[in-house]
């Protein structure tokens, strides 16, 4: 599988169960959203920006995309759990299982990010994305047409220390 | 990443943190335990029944273990979450990153039942299960010699179906 295939699958509205485990104290959190994966097209002016801002040729790009995720923490009931991001895969070459992603927005702290994807040859996306002081590492798979799960982890920078982990079971809207 | 190398990981007591999720109802279930990982003499009359039982020669196994739970769920807080298990390893050949896996017990049903695993060269254990209505994949993965991951879904035999997945963050007990 390789990027286009991967983003063409993830296209559509995805109902998102997602299971926080905080390590250190043992603690569970219960995040339920409606994800939406929508296909950009590569002549938008956002894109093109976002591509400027990294110094990426636009002419290397594929395939972006825009995320939009709204849901509930049974953490904070009182405060709704919504984003966007754009984002846009810039594969090493065509056709090649690796490249990085941009993205307007990182999960983890609010600074641009420039994370580095590879996908495997059992289909498992992997996503590593550096920040300050922490790694972020996703990895996300197909079980089915309609079912994707996805595994999130946050490290600390040095790498030794594992904060947080996460994993949701995204189901299709069929509609 | 082979068999032998894989059990010696596991070896130890974990303290677990499991989120299930119950797709068709976006139900979350909530499981913390500690496990129990346990080598096994490959003499020991109980592998060699295990064995016998499936027709396997004990001279093609390796690295029998034992794995025991006990620990509680936020569905039914009278009931204790606890079991125990005897596994035992057949590679297909020496250093093979395939082979079969030995139980005396299934985990989503009482019937022993023979498992397929593959160790991918990300390290990712996945194992197979097939049961009479059902069928299990698990995927175990290390993120630090102290920090264990476990994916696990349950699909109908069909494939068209995945009724339960799960996700395990299991932290070794440093004492």
């Amino acid at each position: 599988m390789d990027i286009v295939e991967f983003v063409e699958r993830s296209i559509g509205e995805w109902r998102s169960q997602r299971s926080v485990h905080h390590l250190a104290f043992s603690y569970f959190e219960e995040v339920t959203s409606t994800i939406h994966i929508i296909p950009v097209s590569p002549d938008d002016p956002e894109v093109i920006a976002l591509c400027n801002s990294y110094e990426i040729d636009p002419q290397t790009i594929t395939h972006p995309f825009r995320m939009t995720w709204e849901g509930e923490s049974d953490w904070d009931e009182k405060e709704k759990v919504e984003g966007k991001t754009l984002l846009i895969p810039v594969p090493d070459a065509d056709n090649s299982p690796r490249g990085r992603l941009l993205r307007d927005q990182g999960y983890a702290e609010t600074i641009p990010a420039v994370a580095h994807y590879q996908i495997g040859e059992d289909g498992v996306f992997v996503l590593l994305t550096e920040y300050d002081r922490a790694m972020a590492e996703e990895r996300i798979w197909f079980a089915s047409d309609h079912i994707r799960f996805r595994v999130s982890m946050i490290k600390t920078s040095s790498g030794t220390g594992i904060t947080t982990a996460s994993f949701s079971s995204e189901i299709r809207s069929l509609s």
